[in-house]
């Protein structure tokens, strides 16, 4: 045993030796309220080696939890939870809360198939007074409860959002404080500042806040006293006698206030701090000390992301007109890599998917060839602006949506699953869906080659399912789908990497040649001629995705084959109506009958 | 003639009895760079002049024009344009614009089927440089433009946003602020502070701003500034001399710059000075008072708005849990209503629907029965929102969505046909749409017994259909449509207000008795029990609604047939797959084929 290494370190194989530890007596915050000030630091002590522990086995969010260990303890010691309302935002850092909320004992089966949820949801604990996943939300969300409190004549009641410094920078969570400022709302909002979110920080309020250390406040009329707020701070966020002194003094005010507290991500585990990016959740590693466990992922596909990243710079070096954008993915969308390369052509604008798409819409009416890349689930949060500032205008921006499907461990808020639905009924808005690395490529490079609409590219979360994605590049006919395999009885009409398990399905049948398969590749424009000789020739058709199949591309399939007053069968496969939890992405395309088997057994029921 | 009247007036007197003018010179904004400065006053006179007369007689939005005249001039006076580019953000306030750039004498088919839009439109004009009428777009789009200039080269070009003060509290521009002050950006962003948006501006952010008015700032260190703006202002936005001044200071400044400039809505005619609110859009009016034409409006429906604010504050004087929330609509939503009488469970929360939404979710998991009214097109803005927040965690907002269908005038950004297909993909999200105003009423009545899942109830602009319309309140079933005529061939199948277009429809055929009508009613949950019995009954189903067809309420049948291999024939009438632009809504209808006659032809070429 090293005895140079951090305290901390040393506490975990104190307890792993079974000697008495606090947490274990903790089981809920009145547990914790019963402990001595002076108790609390060993309990932070141990609380983040349950973490890393846990997390180095089990995989999660493992950075963020570390960061606010002490803001933890010290809130659930302070307030009086859950009479008084806590609402983490995005919830990557409330391991911790979970762990002091009685679900010690099996966080263990966090983010696995019916186990605990990655984030707070209200289902799960009555701490958790509000399901978070998306950022942004959690003043809204306890201004609403704490305004809630005022008509109930509950004026004791404190509502706490706790929210980091790349969150607060989003727009939402700007609309939250300016209404927050004239109320007078029991609202607390902490202003966790890492300085981080998944990816560094950016924008100007981000080098504002930057400017404010302990100790040192910028000016005393600050932006957020402009609001309206009482502001403390900053105060350093691992000072628990600190943090306990400063939210003691903040319980008994009335009205919105806001502490600024500054903690470092990863905080405890040397590799996490150093490297945070790569420790927001880095898979399995060595707990003691933070060495990621290597795979051999030799032979394995590239991931999806990075055909996306690598390939753009390919494209970028030959067309200076194209420019990258991502609001706060840089690393999970792999627009890194461009903005390593072209730094002046890559923009990370940080958590502002509205203002991500309307920026790429003033782009492209300056002739740029703008490609925005967003998760599925993100831009959800600039529908607006997708129809308003570009689908109106025609504009050609090309909206590269990684994690469509299911994205398996974030759950249900992550997933992918509606954005064919929600974009197809938007006019001037061609979607694709590439079945593999290659046809992600060659719709890559033939968006650059002039479009006069704009473009989605969707595509999923994980690696690829070719060996050789790096071929030189097609153009794509747009709109144009696929024959892959003639049958005699019915047809599988696919679209995306759906054409992987349709593909498997199909061979492992008895008579595979019974059915056809169609890759359609694109939702919008649907290949009409192509579907017409599908409905010429088969009275059976099933189709695939793994969107929702409420308004999705299989009723895309319905409205044209009852344009066409076709009498076949056609059934639907894809997400049912409801909201499909975490677990694998394995398991949960099982759950909605789109694996293998699944596409096998509907095939067998029709033939 | 009164010579007591302001100086505007006369001058209008002078200008009709054809004396030479200088506004019908000016064809473009080279023309007006041609003047001198002393010239300019007057130019703002006739501008004014014209923008009353034209609107007092077509209508459009009055109050926003009349308060940037001198800065509109100003603006072109000074900067190059088009080559340097001006987003205005909204457009309500471009009408002078309009005039100054080549469509003065067009302007009098502004609003109207095949005339000039309503907003900036970036087909109609190169002046025109990015199309708005939602709000706070224009920091976004301008910051686009500059980058793009940058990377071009142009570093001398200017890129100017125009923006209200009520806009500019919406999160997405300070999303634009926040990126736009780490950049070398020529963006310069105006502030057109008139201290209202359509209704009197509210939040944080406002009173902060009211504090500073000209010749004081607030503080040296000011929001604005601390967002890395160079800050200018407060100026006089009806002194053109020093607008003037200002500007062209500025001009010369590299980077991100701001100018606060105060204005007053409605300048130039007193009466709309005086109610800034009705002036917004006032209809027509006598040009020189200002007197509002009064319309006999006796016997005529109710407008949806008031049957929805009316009903409200009856519920509400029973149920002491409802609360209403609008986001900068309480005149358009009428909320205006229960905001008068119960001003401590009504809220307007400003241009930030996002915010709206969560708040709404944050005060329903408190228990309170929350009318969140939104119009459906800016429910657009908070599409996230009410996946993730209210539908994920299955809380029971109610949604009122006013302005669902056609809204006629103002076009193509402003329709509300794409919320059946956006929001019928969400889980545990119902959606009702009533035929009349008693529908109505019910619905929001039986919204507040209590359900277990958020429900959207989805209503025209414009005046209802009854007479009568404050029956005593009725429970409605949820999910339950009804058989309105019973036929021997056809069934018509429609959704909302639908059902009296179809009732004329069917009531003018020769032989009626072969149709069937049904007011579905819901969209979610979809009545299967009523639609097995029409499948049973009938061969031939035509669906109408007033949403995009791509996805909506005829996708609905169409999914639910092919589940029980109905073989009859199913046709659609909707919304085409494009963006309608603006006209009345009867054109409209006519446009998409969904007015009375349209139905009758589709009724009639299948039986």
């Amino acid at each position: 045993m090293n005895y140079s290494k951090p305290c901390a370190i040393q506490m975990h194989n104190v307890t792993l030796r079974g000697m008495a530890g606090i947490l274990e007596n903790i089981n809920t915050p009145l547990d914790l309220r019963g402990l001595k000030e002076e108790e609390l630091t060993q309990l932070a002590r141990e609380l983040r080696r349950f973490i890393i522990d846990i997390v180095a086995t089990k995989e999660g969010h493992l950075g963020a939890s570390l960061g606010v260990v002490e803001l933890t303890i010290a809130l659930h010691y302070i307030f009086n939870t859950p009479k008084d309302l806590l609402v983490w935002d995005v919830g990557h850092q409330a391991y911790g809360h979970k762990i002091l909320t009685g679900r010690r004992d099996n966080f263990e089966t966090n983010r696995q198939l019916n186990g605990l949820s990655g984030f707070p949801k209200r289902e799960e604990s009555e701490y958790d007074t509000f399901g978070v996943g998306h950022s942004s939300t959690s003043i809204s969300a306890a201004l609403g409860m704490a305004i809630a409190s005022n008509l109930k004549g509950e004026t004791e009641k404190q509502h706490i959002a706790v929210i980091g410094d790349a969150s607060i920078a989003s727009g939402m969570a700007f609309e939250g404080l300016n209404h927050g400022g004239v109320t007078k709302a029991n609202l607390l909002v902490i202003l966790n500042d890492n300085a981080i979110g998944i990816d560094p920080s950016v924008g100007a309020l981000k080098e504002y806040l930057t400017k404010a250390r302990v100790g040192y406040k910028p000016s005393r009329d600050n932006i957020i006293e402009a609001l309206n707020f009482k502001y403390f701070g900053p105060v350093d966020g691992h000072d628990l006698k600190g943090l306990l002194k400063v939210l003691e003094e903040m319980k008994a005010i009335k009205g919105p206030k806001f502490l600024h507290v500054i903690t470092k991500k990863g905080k405890g585990l040397k590799k996490a701090e150093e490297d945070q990016v790569k420790y927001h959740a880095p898979g399995k590693f060595e707990p003691n000390t933070g060495e990621l466990l290597k795979y051999d992922t030799d032979g394995l596909p590239l991931k999806y992301q990075d055909v996306f990243g690598l390939s753009l710079v390919d494209l970028a070096e030959k067309n200076e007109k194209i420019i990258g954008i991502t609001p706060a993915m840089p690393t999970g969308s792999s627009l890194k890599y461009m903005m390593k390369t072209f730094p002046e052509r890559a923009f990370d604008v940080g958590i502002a998917e509205q203002h991500a798409v309307t920026l790429s819409a003033g782009m492209a009416t300056q002739g740029f060839v703008v490609y925005c890349a967003i998760y599925s689930t993100f831009l959800q949060r600039a529908y607006d602006q997708l129809i308003h500032d570009v689908a109106l205008q025609k504009l050609p921006v090309i909206f590269c949506l990684d994690r469509a499907g299911m994205v398996g461990e974030d759950g249900a808020t992550h997933h992918g699953v509606f954005d064919i639905a929600y974009a197809r009924c938007i006019p001037n808005l061609m979607i694709a869906a590439p079945a593999n690395e290659v046809e992600l490529r060659n719709l890559l490079y033939t968006a650059q080659l002039g479009l006069d609409a704009p473009l989605i590219i969707r595509y999923p979360r994980g690696r690829g399912v070719l060996n050789e994605w790096k071929l030189p590049f097609e153009k794509v006919k747009i709109g144009k789908g696929e024959c892959i395999k003639e049958g005699s009885d019915l047809a599988v009409l696919s679209i995306g990497n759906m054409a992987g398990n349709v593909d498997t399905a199909i061979k492992q049948l008895l008579s595979p040649g019974k059915v056809a398969h169609y890759d359609m590749k694109f939702v919008k424009p649907i290949d009409e001629e192509l579907l017409k000789g599908i409905f010429k020739k088969y009275s059976k058709i099933i189709t695939v995705e793994d969107g929702v199949k409420k308004g999705g591309f299989g009723s895309v399939i319905l409205e044209y084959a009852a344009s066409l007053g076709y009498k076949g069968d056609i059934e639907i496969l894809g997400v049912p109506d409801e909201f499909i939890e975490q677990g694998s992405v394995d398991q949960l395309q099982e759950i909605c009958g789109i694996h293998v088997e699944g596409i096998q057994e509907k095939i067998k029921s029709m033939i």
